[in-house]
């Protein structure tokens, strides 16, 4: 995709903190972090979401994703660590390639990832709603 | 683990709203819903985090969470999804069972999942030393 950003990042025109990279896959810090070695994780290809990404692809990205949060225990940077994606813009996501955020996180590094929610708890009946609304299916 | 919400979930002791379940693997809303659907993700097995959870587990945790994303769009309950994960306490983790959030989003539905953080953006310098920092290993 000529206008995606990550794709640029990948192709070399936009430079980036490379914090691990293979044939299929790179990882590099994010510029706007939320916490130290806040890093994306990316297939080089370009798929928007989890709603196109091949099941291949996916797992390889989950699994680097492991890899690399294991290596940041490793180094001892450490104690902890979120991975947060988005799919979809009504989910807040920016850059329209699929990517998982990983978060390394210290205990009282000040980040705060709980959801801000306005959303109203339902009771034990919508519960059971919401479940058979799930499953059904479009027309 | 006999203390484990999760592992008495999954051995029918406590009730859930099951959305999905495997041999290996179930999923049911979360209690404390932060978006219509709310969904956890998790491995019938107890594993704590993604530094002890198997390669083979977490691949398929990650294709399952896909597959119900892909379910929730096709039954228009969603036009995008987080998926949100925590590894540890100092990530905010709080139940010791490895999962995945899996939150179903709609345009202006009110939830914020954009990390709220104190961290400062370092510069250049500090980056390059970040991903220095990163790749040393303990001794």
């Amino acid at each position: 995709m000529t206008d995606c950003i990550f794709c640029k990042i990948v192709a070399g025109e936009i430079p980036c903190h490379k914090v691990y990279e293979s044939r299929d896959f790179l990882a590099f810090l994010d510029i706007n972090p939320k916490s130290e070695g806040h890093t994306l994780v990316i297939p080089k290809k370009h798929y928007t979401d989890i709603f196109d990404i091949p099941e291949k692809t996916l797992e390889k990205l989950i699994l680097i994703t492991q890899k690399i949060a294991k290596r940041f225990k490793e180094a001892r940077v450490v104690d902890g660590v979120n991975i947060l994606h988005a799919s979809g813009k009504s989910a807040q996501q920016t850059v329209l390639h699929f990517h998982f955020h990983l978060l390394p996180r210290q205990t009282g590094d000040g980040l705060d990832l709980e959801p801000k929610s306005d959303y109203e708890k339902p009771d034990e009946e919508e519960m059971k709603e919401i479940v058979e609304k799930l499953r059904r299916r479009k027309a």
